[in-house]
């Protein structure tokens, strides 16, 4: 009927036993008449098994064998996947990165994949037999094994699918879908059907740790629809054909349902700092953001205020770890611009609202700030895109401010 | 100074101290100016973790995926082992059997190296590289990881060294060399200096277990001088220049020592069946073993005596496990041939005698009966090659004859 990317994470075969019902659930669509490649990680604790024998040897692995290492995780679980497949009487064949020839370049660790031969697979499918593919791994120009760093096998199921032109990619999880907001934060908090790619990487991106980032990049680029879904839950063939609920993850349709908001997404690990009475200048962002990036400390929002006396005030935030070196590399700066101040808070959070359909409508803003204003939460930093509003309060805020925001805005009803 | 192979195996490599030790051994053949090719097995206790998951899904096991599974063992060794002979500023490069290029055939589980591609092995160690190569291992036409059996890591390490032309092959085990019988039985028992490969393959196929029988006849075929030696000695760069004691293995030369005798190997398990009175006609011998080969039984010894009455006794030996289905296969014959009798005795042993020596020498048989005799140790069947003298006798009298020939051919004093 169709043909299906399916990618099994750590906790999905974690075990013999689950490796075992994973093989059930790839027969069901298999009986249903659907060609299935499926993409495994290591079973759980392996990949840190094996990193801790690492980091025995040496501070710092050298990252080529360190790829040879970790790149077993997986190949594990595809033999023993292909072997479960095979004793269900389900033809099945592995695949290591090498094997599939999934080219990537030579960034051990961090990889990119820059192609994939989809022959051999090809072949496979059309003999009716499942392929079963090491995700996370791939193979360079020299023949080294390489790693997409971690989380990476989302990435390897979503470009499987784009080089396959598959019709879905089910990512399978231990979570059964992506919701408005953390559940372990909002109970009220709901399921949602589907979301565009857009509003997911704005969710993944803020804190929701459900897929890789750039698997959802990926797959929005390729336009592969991509769906999340546990893999403890049994396929669900009557729902919509796809065998699975889960969320879908897809560019936006007309019949899409059009809520203005699809997800409140935060981050629990901010820092700000801020500079005060920087001399204003051509280049000045510059010669401080510059520093702070040589420093490999990433940076999140930016503002800058811009004052009467021909100074200027620039503030932004980062993740918490990084705040006493960035407090250092900020002092510095400040000193060679005879700027006047250092001053930096690590107890924020922020909060944001994540929806396509904001796009078309005014008043989402307002009408955010008027609901924290009324619970008494004062916002920090204001940061806006198309699809997204962010602000930025106090710590001990983070859960009123989002308990009242999702009902603010009737996430936990389902839209029509 | 010398080209190297040295393998390692599961002991030696067994845990992430013991790699480190493994790669400071290394550093000091490549400080006195040696290049290196090390073959590793998998970590012990590695293999059968991975087999026991594989029978955890499938009684028999997918010989494919198999392949796939076991061939993850090695790849963690030669990572970890790279990493630490990095660690130690020692440059180190690690290789699969697919990135070697060790062509065999597609016997998945029992493959056959066919070819070995040296062209990046030789650029690595022309560039100052240790190279590190995962033992057991390689890649079919197809591309298709395959494996040796059990024991591989041997043949791999004789066959890169016969396609490298490397001056010698060392395999470290655990025990320091080949002895003149196991010092378990006899504590006088004297590690041999060197053994030729013909002896060795007698000792080996008798029960020595130091090293697999298809690396001495490897070795042997391409002439590849082979050091058996043990991993938790230092190696002493004194005693030959060849950094290590231990025993070499390789063909007889002139100044070799010239003992009559070099050792007395034995075997604990085995049983032997008589059948009695078959008529005596051409292809008896054939109507007789064959059902026997049929049934998957190796035959060891055989020896048949005419009677005078036209009739003929057979026996044979086989391993003790075999004992009863050879004597269900054995009775069934015996009808069909119309024999008198089938007898058998699953108690007993065999004790060989094996050196180079005794070719040019008569006497020596005569000696080990008389020996043997004076003891009251009865011989129930005699076996003999060119280097090597069998007897076998009531399972009593192992440890007693081979102390006694031992003592009486003075293996435990070194020769001049």
């Amino acid at each position: 009927m169709a043909l299906i990317v399916q990618k099994f994470g750590g906790t999905s075969v974690g075990t013999v036993d689950r490796i075992r019902n994973v093989a059930e659930r790839i027969k069901k669509f298999r009986d249903r008449g659907d060609d299935v490649v499926v993409v495994v990680s290591a079973m759980s604790g392996e990949t840190n098994r094996l990193i801790e024998m690492a980091y025995q040897i040496e501070d710092r692995p050298n990252a080529r064998e360190y790829d040879v290492l970790l790149s077993t995780g997986e190949q594990v679980t595809i033999a023993l996947l292909s072997m479960a497949l095979n004793k269900l009487g389900v033809p099945a064949r592995s695949y290591t990165g090498t094997q599939v020839h999934i080219l990537t370049d030579s960034a051990h660790n961090k990889a990119r994949i820059l192609d994939i031969k989809e022959k051999n697979m090809r072949t496979d499918l059309e003999q009716g037999r499942v392929v079963v593919v090491a995700g996370f791994q791939g193979v360079d120009e020299q023949g080294d094994i390489t790693t997409l760093g971690r989380g990476g096998s989302d990435t390897t199921a979503v470009a499987l699918a784009a080089a396959l032109n598959a019709d879905e990619c089910q990512i399978y999880t231990d979570v059964d879908g992506v919701y408005t907001t953390d559940p372990r934060v909002v109970p009220e908090a709901r399921r949602l059907d589907k979301i565009t790619f857009e509003e997911m990487l704005e969710m993944a991106s803020l804190g929701s740790k459900v897929l890789q980032i750039r698997a959802v990049e990926f797959a929005g680029k390729y336009n592969v629809p991509l769906r999340v879904l546990s893999s403890f839950d049994e396929p669900d063939f009557d729902a919509d054909g796809s065998g699975a609920s889960g969320t879908l993850i897809t560019y936006e349709e007309d019949e899409m349902e059009q809520a203005l908001i699809s997800g409140i997404a935060f981050n629990r690990d901010e820092a700000k700092l801020t500079i005060l009475g920087v001399p204003d200048k051509p280049g000045v962002a510059y010669s401080i953001l510059g520093p702070v990036g040589d420093a490999n400390i990433e940076i999140d929002m930016i503002i800058q205020n811009i004052s009467a006396d021909g100074t200027t005030d620039f503030t932004f935030t980062i993740h918490r770890n990084d705040f006493e070196s960035a407090t250092a590399v900020l002092t510095r700066v400040s000193n060679e611009l005879g700027a006047r101040e250092v001053v930096g808070d690590d107890k924020i959070v922020k909060i944001s609202l994540v929806g396509v359909g904001m796009r078309s409508h005014a008043g989402i803003a307002s009408k955010m700030f008027k609901t924290l204003a009324e619970e008494g939460i004062n916002i920090n930093m204001i940061s806006t895109s198309e699809i997204k509003i962010s602000v930025v309060v106090d710590e001990k805020y983070l859960e009123l401010g989002v308990r009242t925001l999702h009902s603010a805005f009737g996430l936990e009803q389902k839209t029509s």
